[in-house]
């Protein structure tokens, strides 16, 4: 199943996506929220959509996020070992997490707001994945158990807000706008292989990442049990596996960021695409 | 006013403490949560309690956390020099912000659970505050404006976690009950100068730390200004001020740390206690 959520900012209702075509769901499940995705909603509403005459919805119509603000957005950092070399890190020896500020996270084609007083606002293209039932201390092997989908994520980064203000990379990780998510959630069963989808960017047209999830260096089953020694993910809740090379951070001969006009689009394999427009910031 | 939430773990009710007596208001708020510390709803609680007749509630009841779970939980590292010395870190040139998962959250005197593999469980008093209007690129001289209350929180550290697991300090500060806050959300017309707050903690009735707000060396007008730059403040957003010298971690001749059946006990001028029976992690 696909699942999207469409409408106004802030004003989303849940969707489904079926042969292409766009479904409105929202007599059906409140919202795809921490209920939904921790009970047994996903499952009764693939059962009940397949015999179901749903309301078409315009393809037209804004996309939001495909999940309700989440309790917490988990991401791994330095997770591929081309995206670690180009930016001067070492090879991590174990996960390396840090928080996006959840008010971070827009619909897939929103603005990107370049914040106020930006120099260096950076892309990063990564495999996401929502948490279904509730993980506390789950072993490897447990783990793809706990996860309802995929979706598709641009990790907006300030580099200097995350490298140069004084250490712990949140600052420069959870300005508005830097969590574009979607277009849909794709539940486990649509994705055959979740360690074999290309992932791919490109700014202005012109490609800048591209790589491939055979090359995490810590895996989906690792991350989740590493994650779950630490805290307590919650259904709904989202873990971003890390970028691949071709940040702007590391382009030679010099880094090169984001400016008002650019145009960025990102896509991985069976999980669809999304497009931002960069903006300057403004009160208004 | 003093906020209380009250009852069962999960199914907490909102109160208020007036003369020392606890009163059940969950008749005239549904809870309080962003919707409450955002919008009118704090002050017309106060107005229609002056004349009301409120349902007591024992004081033997279970305290909650008095906010319902925030959109984040932002911590403050290293703000008074005394703890920056003792741990041997440089004096911060511009705060440091870590996040806490808001699953740590729980009530003032509920057990503190050592986690699974923990050696280095520690504690941090802290003065923490509520944030009531949205705060997004809020100046510092109307910083104070954004603030419904203030809050006990103690937060608990797990130091190996933290410090010796390749990065980021949100690994050693979001174990479940790491974030014991309470008793009550103290209003801001409740508390005549933030800046002048004696605060403490003991193990096993030792005195560990004391300290005195006085000492911050980014006051909170600063650290709201500073911290709108980087991400919006949602209200009933929790942001927790750092902690004074007096944690395990820098314990003379050597660091030491919590163990199962220690009690912690700490407070603050105006804020009330909270009192932590430290327990070993069991499935059970």
């Amino acid at each position: 199943m696909k699942l999207i959520r469409f409408g106004a900012k802030g004003d989303e209702k849940p969707g489904v996506i079926i042969n292409d075509k766009w479904f409105d769901v929202s007599h059906l499940v409140a919202d795809y929220n921490e209920f939904f995705f921790g009970g047994n909603a996903l499952s009764e509403l693939k059962a009940v959509i397949e015999n179901a005459s749903l309301p078409e919805i315009d393809k037209d119509t804004r996309l939001g996020a495909p999940m309700v603000r989440p309790s917490k957005l988990v991401c791994v950092g330095l997770n591929y070992k081309d995206h670690a070399k180009e930016t001067n890190a070492p090879i991590p020896s174990e996960p390396i997490l840090f928080f996006k500020s959840t008010t971070a996270i827009v619909g897939p084609n929103d603005d990107l707001i370049i914040p106020k007083n930006s120099k260096k606002t950076d892309w990063e293209v990564e495999l996401a994945l929502i948490i279904g039932e509730k993980a506390s201390y789950v072993s490897e092997e447990d783990a793809l158990r706990h996860v309802a989908g995929y979706v598709l994520h641009n990790d907006y980064s300030e580099r200097e807000f995350q490298l140069e203000h004084n250490g712990q990379w949140v600052k420069g990780k959870s300005c508005d706008t830097f969590a574009p998510l979607g277009p849909f959630i794709a539940t486990t069963d649509e994705i055959e292989d979740a360690y074999n989808l290309k992932l791919w960017l490109t700014v202005n047209g012109k490609k800048v990442q591209e790589g491939n999830t055979s090359n995490l260096i810590f895996g989906i089953p690792y991350l989740i049990s590493y994650i779950s020694q630490f805290m307590t993910l919650l259904p709904g809740d989202v873990i971003s596996t890390g970028t691949p090379a071709g940040v702007g951070l590391g382009m030679k001969p010099e880094p090169w960021y984001l400016k008002p006009g650019d145009v960025v689009e990102l896509g991985i394999d069976g999980l669809g695409s999304s497009r931002q427009l960069a903006k300057a910031f403004s009160f208004l």
